[in-house]
């Protein structure tokens, strides 16, 4: 392991982080507001701990990153993130304590959503903006993470898309990520420029335009208003709000292969059709579900029920109803669509539907098993055997992902919070969606979690973003040793 | 598929169940009860049903079943013990609906221990006692299920006992069945004939303690009395039941070496000690989550706590405390205990610590093989790899299990059962437990669930009962086909 070259990456990025702090700054000095003091302070220890990092490290050339390596950077890069990114929210006092501003970070940079603001209008608006950029970071992170980086690692079968990635130096780490980044960096500012457009065309103010830009692409889900979406009340709004975390729940690969010219790129994608076969299936459901019970128009209970699904499953946790008063079916499937979570390659969290159904062959091939012990049988996805192995690393994440999920939950509890909560809010916080269910509800927030709780919360979001693996085999001493 | 033979072999259970509700008329003779003439017309349908079908399918000689075969009979024989065990319940109307009577039945021959009664003291003697009865008869299928047949059929990882079965003939399943059965219902009714006696002692009666021996051995959890265990209020009584349950969720096969004079058998098998050292810990956990919260004394804690922990993880689903008022964490811990379920080879349902083992070792490798991507690994149990396929039907069963209980949450929710008891009504059905949480908890039961959703638990327990795959397999067109 070659530390002095990961720390000095981890410095480059501490600095950049550093400089990203200007734009906020701005921000703050446009709408004059209290938060100037608590973010040039932030700037200054940003950049100078990035200076330092860096200047102390330097000097190892590395052209061929290990995957011990590369999974080191990806974890202490996001940690690092994290930690300077909650400087603003602490220094200025307005977050509480230490832990919150921590929370609200990691919130961000996971691009989770989960807040511990119990005013979020009552925070000064360089702040706020702080707190929607750092989730758009941290979906450009999750992009580059999950197109070049788990595919080179071979992180939870992620290996599948290793052939597909459009990089002209195929076997080698840092080309890789850099030319990938660049194409797919380009396609989600695309996105971004056209919903900050059509948001302002439904009378969104700029400032909330980039806000809630900033928060739909990553699929993260802070919001400005304390009512989520909900607070513009219009159906326009719901509309592209819907329209854009839908993009960002699908492959940004397949973006990229329609801007292009190859629209039926979506179609031939098989995770794509299944993803999209099932969001059309649960609307469908939640919708006559709610319909009749909670919404007295079935038009009503469509709009609340694509919202509210797609906002889930994406994993953005928008919300512009309180899914809490839907009746227990509607609520068990979007605790359901909080595991699932949306495309691989794309800035959702969960598992991604890629996994699920490489799932659901593997459950099919059980069955026909027992029928032909003797048949030797390869699952396929587009026609092509996905190797055993491969297989092993999906059957291997959907395992430790529930094991988790399990374990977090319980402890979560003996922290003296209640059922429904401890579950909901691991799941909500493994599958960076932001809200879940109970006491963590969209209309109440993880403020009255206590702290220890907070702690797991953010170590679940960590774990949740960087894909379990990465972050799980720094406790395993194997990877320590030599 | 030779149809004539299996529709024999279920037409001769049949027979036989017929002759063993002579047992519950006995009884109901004995106390003059009600139950009289519904068990006598049960009697002459059972019977005159089973020798219609010996006759009419009569001829047909087997002597080496196939796979398909074998899970057709468990699957067919399983079902039509619980149709027919359903009547005496049914004609005499005291059980209700038909659906009523059959849930029961089912919940009897599955050893699951659920109830649709709302006053069990209110049911004539004769019928009592058939209900435990079957929960014996249930055991008694399920120690030859699962020591037997399963490892025969390859079903979920269980052919990894293949080789432990003591039979002679090893490559035939019917003498196979034959020999295992014997002696390991010797072992059982050694166990049965134990705990009355011990019962006894403890002050119940003969009635009374026979009808909780046959609830206990088989870890069914039907009691006769409203309370559940609770009722007797006796220390005595809760350990010696305590005890028989831990008996019960052990590999019977280890309990044959003990008898054999190999009392280190226990310790000499890894899923035992696993199984044991899991059951420690959780009880430690739990007491000292209920101590203080709910009981002021530690030894009252430990009491509940050790009663209710060995209850839930051997699937009987007795009750001696109302475990609704526990602290989210210890619900949570039983709920987890309903998935993990007791040891293989018991009677006991769940997924079994075998399995759990398998899955956590399985997790383990895929963060060795992270670091070691060309490494060849082996899952070793008790120093023997466990083969590729058997580590595949183990996951695959796993899948299964949890995609299941996942399907059946959602569509019981549907029906308009609220949300905790939905999840945890399927929990406890799928895994054989009995309780649940929420409106099926400790103190309530199974009476107000909606029909269909009665008709969805039929199916989960049965599901549970049979390791998923020898009932899904039926719905596998390629099952059919040939």
């Amino acid at each position: 392991m070659r530390w002095r070259y990961i720390l000095n990456v981890v410095g480059i990025l501490t600095l950049f982080l550093g400089l990203t702090m200007f734009f906020p700054l701005l921000v703050a000095f446009y709408y004059r507001d209290d938060s100037i003091y608590s973010i040039l302070i932030s700037i200054g220890i940003t950049i100078f701990s990035g200076i330092l990092l860096h200047f102390m490290f330097k000097g190892e050339k590395v052209e061929n990153l290990s995957k011990r390596e590369g999974m080191a950077i990806v974890t202490f890069g996001w940690s690092s993130a994290c930690l300077f990114g909650a400087l603003p929210f602490y220094i200025g006092g307005e977050f509480g304590s230490f832990v919150n501003a921590l929370f609200e970070s990691v919130s961000g940079f996971t691009t989770t959503g989960s807040s511990i603001l119990t005013n979020i209008e009552g925070v000064s608006m360089g702040l706020l903006f702080w707190r929607s950029l750092i989730q758009w970071f941290g979906g450009m992170g999750i992009i580059v993470l999950s197109i070049a980086i788990l595919p080179f690692l071979g992180v939870g079968g992620m290996q599948l898309y290793k052939a597909e990635v459009p990089s002209p130096v195929p076997d080698k780490l840092k080309p890789r990520i850099r030319d990938t980044a660049m194409v797919l960096w380009k396609v989600y500012a695309l996105f971004s420029l056209a919903e900050i457009i059509f948001l302002m065309l439904g009378g969104m103010n700029l400032y909330d335009a980039l806000c809630h830009t900033f928060t739909t692409m990553p699929t993260g889900g802070f919001s400005t208003k304390n009512a989520s979406i909900a607070h513009y009340d219009s159906v326009y709004l719901d509309f592209v709000v819907f329209f854009f975390m839908l993009a960002a729940g699908i492959n940004f690969s397949l973006h990229y292969q329609m801007l292009r010219g190859k629209p039926l790129a979506f179609w031939k994608d098989s995770e794509c059709r299944v993803f999209l076969g099932a969001v059309v299936v649960l609307i469908l459901v939640v919708t006559f579900n709610i319909f009749g019970s909670v919404y007295q128009s079935l038009g009503q209970a469509f709009r609340y029920s694509s919202f509210q699904v797609m906002s889930i499953i994406t994993t953005t946790g928008y919300a512009t109803a309180d899914y809490e008063q839907w009746p227990a079916m509607s609520r068990l499937i979007l605790l359901l669509c909080m595991f699932t979570g949306a495309s691989a390659g794309s800035t959702g969290g969960g598992i991604k539907w890629l996994r699920i159904m490489l799932y659901f062959k593997y459950c099919y091939r059980e069955l026909f098993a027992l029928l032909h012990p003797h048949a030797v049988t390869h699952i396929k996805i587009a026609g092509k055997s996905v190797p055993e192995d491969v297989m092993r690393s999906v059957m291997g994440f959907l395992a430790l992902y529930l094991g988790l999920f399990c374990l977090c939950s319980v402890a979560l509890a003996g922290l003296g919070v209640d059922f429904v909560t401890s579950f909901s809010a691991v799941a909500a916080t493994l599958g960076n969606i932001g809200p879940g269910l109970g006491a963590v509800g969209p209309v109440e927030n993880f403020a009255n979690i206590p702290v220890l709780g907070k702690w797991l919360l953010i170590w679940c979001m960590l774990l949740g973003r960087l894909e379990i693996f990465t972050v799980i085999i720094l406790l395993v001493p194997e990877f320590w040793r030599r």
